[in-house]
């Protein structure tokens, strides 16, 4: 494979650690400007004129939206603060569109001051509270999502789409054509198609089905009802191999894959968009734990790092396992020769179950590689910890957030402070005393 | 049942709404503290010089930990954050106990030098740190921590005790007697034992084979080794009825049940402990959410509010439901005529399924009782959200967190401020433009 996660090496490990403590973030920015890279080099250049959006929920970081901003992406927003995270990141409105099936009138109203360049239209009622606005466009266009319903047949793969009907709508139902008609007639400016299929795909065929039908309807919208039909955007969801998950394609082959099949399909005319999120991020972060407990339990070393749900709740969420790195505090028992090649010391490794600091399971890594040698005070590196971390960090048990640190040509630069109790307990006012 | 969940008015929910915004989460005082008479006037009167501690992580509010702490809780504390929101919220450390399967040297220090209570030790080497510690003990007083598998025949509703066992030492496997014998030999003030057995228990039936158990062993040692045994904290754990659940006994009946049954059986000089957190909070609670968009499906109505997986998590984490008040804009299609019975007008109801606003599936609430008449920017309640959503609410998206209401004899009280983009964004640090 030509995209294996990225690891640090145990002396940057403890370097980082020392220097910025733990839990910690650490993202390589060579391994996002690679994979942005690879992106725009498979994707831009098998489909000229065709756009790249960052999905900025998998890490909405300020530092990351700037870096892949500058690598030629546009910005896919879901929210006002996602929004507003992309402006004080300094990208224009005009480089964001705005994804939600639950946008408030306020929210569109924000976007379209702000000269947002694309809302993605989720709604029937979207589409008529836009056109209510219509004096307030500058040159905001529109798209209309459709719903994963467009290939009701498609393998059991994206079966999950099945629950993705909060977003978008119905071709077959008709909502879609309903929407189209509502917009055009409002003389609002509703140029294309979104469609979504999933998340962790591990090949483009989901994504193709979906786009072969969508310019089908597209298509047939513009000649039923004069739709001008411009772009069509495929959504994103290429996967990552987490532990013990299979290898999806890499970039260059999905998008290789995904442009050939629909450029073979649907019209040159149309501009195609994809907005990746996880694929671009997840593989370049890394989580550090120090590990604070080890104990025997029925003969299995059950290990508890100074991290978890807080930090990282995907494995309660979703039974997200992730491989891991353990480096001894001495520095000798754990020894990696080049990327992806691993060997022990002498002592051996043991298999433990890895939990977090919180006051419930938190059963955050299964089957993790432990030195025999082991000893409280190590460090855990979890990797491919780049997206659906920061992002969906809480304060649970009042733990402080961590700092994310990004590794950059000149060296560790923090991108993303470390909660302190000052900044966690800002927003609390006191009762005081009853008399 | 004598304890029903707290619920709002419409035109309560309505003023709150438009006073404060929504999502809001809205506290009633006056259910807390009546929660906290019944664990009193049940717990300490049946088991005189009992202690009660209320487990701050299901909401560590500074105003919920002030108002249990006048009602006589001591606070039970599971990371060095909340032993702060204890003491910012004005409680002595002498009245903390500090719980936690990875305390840290830094927590273990903190917390001597504040002259916590109590220390629940759960580990080996926990006891060792703290061996290694003794000369920085003033009066805290330590308490070992067994794992559930003290109880394996138990019936099969505790079966969650398996997965718990990162906490807490063995009886049966004897390192539970070898941390007993490591203090005692170093000379620290360890006092006595703690069990929990788990969540959202319908009965103590388990909470008394635990101590039962706990006892056995504590008296034991007392004999074998000279362990100075005192206190058996019985943890906590009675549930709450979300929707969908069976209804747990009521906490008078739960606490007559519990002491009754142990009383028996653990000599009188043990004074007993106990933890509760969510049977005090959760039915204290409500989240208003607004309606932002309401889709027809195939024929279901799809809900989509402003709030979702950021301040709830629960339903994705647990697959948990809850119950929910539907409120009309107009006011008039809902009408609850007193608790428990509600009633709508002559457009009748209809099953709707609510999601979040978040950009996943982030389904929120099942079988939502839905007014014919509803539209978008009703509001929706959700009942029983007291407990385990401010204290796990995330930025995910980069939503707001909510603000927190103390509904007080004198009226509504803010005591948790809504999050704004300045201190959303606090923690960022932009790399600017690469040259």
């Amino acid at each position: 494979m030509d995209e294996v996660p990225f690891r640090l090496e145990s002396g940057q490990a403890w370097d980082l650690a020392d220097r910025f403590g733990t839990p910690l973030y650490v993202l390589d920015e060579a391994t996002i400007r690679s994979r942005a890279r690879a992106y725009r080099e498979s994707f831009k250049s098998a489909a000229p004129g065709s756009i790249l959006s960052y999905a900025s929920k998998a890490n909405s970081t300020l530092a990351v939206i700037e870096i892949l901003h500058q690598e030629g992406f546009t910005i896919d927003v879901a929210s006002e603060g996602e929004l507003e995270a992309a402006l004080r990141a300094g990208v224009p409105a005009a480089e964001c569109h705005l994804h939600g099936n639950a946008k408030s009138n306020a929210l569109l109203d924000r976007a379209l001051e702000e000269g947002i360049g694309k809302i993605v239209v989720d709604s029937l009622t979207e589409a008529q509270r836009l056109a209510d606005r219509k004096s307030k466009f500058k040159n905001t266009k529109l798209l209309l999502r459709l719903n994963p319903s467009v290939q009701p047949e498609t393998h059991e793969k994206i079966s999950t789409g099945h629950e993705d009907t909060k977003f978008g709508l119905s071709i077959l139902e008709g909502s879609a054509e309903q929407a189209l008609k509502l917009m055009i007639r409002a003389g609002l400016p509703i140029v294309g198609l979104h469609g979504h299929v999933g998340s962790q795909l591990l090949d483009p065929e989901a994504q193709v089905d979906a786009a072969i039908r969508m310019a089908e309807f597209g298509t047939a919208m513009a000649e039923k009802i004069g739709f001008a039909f411009q772009i069509l955007n495929l959504g994103g969801g290429l996967g990552v191999a987490y532990a013990g998950d299979p290898q999806p394609l890499s970039i260059a082959e999905y998008c290789r894959q995904l442009v050939g099949a629909v450029r073979a399909r649907v019209p040159d005319s149309i501009q195609l968009q994809q907005e990746p999120g996880r694929s671009l991020v997840a593989d370049a972060g890394v989580t550090i734990y120090r590990v604070e407990t080890i104990k025997e339990v029925s003969g299995v070393p059950f290990v508890s790092v100074d991290g978890g749900l807080s930090d990282n709740p995907r494995p309660a969420l979703y039974g997200a396992n992730y491989r891991t790195d353990w480096f001894r505090a001495s520095n000798y028992a754990y020894v990696t020769d080049g990327p992806g090649a691993v060997s022990f010391d002498l002592d051996g490794v043991r298999t433990a179950e890895v939990y977090g600091a919180h006051c419930e399971v938190d059963h955050l890594f299964s089957n993790v590689e432990m030195p025999v040698a082991a000893a409280e005070g190590d460090l855990l590196v979890a990797l491919s910890t780049g997206a659906y971390n920061a992002s969906m960090a809480s304060n649970y048990n009042r733990f402080a957030r961590p700092a994310t640190v990004l590794l950059r040509p000149d060296g560790p630069v923090l991108v993303q402070d470390r909660e302190n109790w000052d900044t966690i307990f800002a927003r609390e006012r006191r009762i005081g005393p009853t008399g």
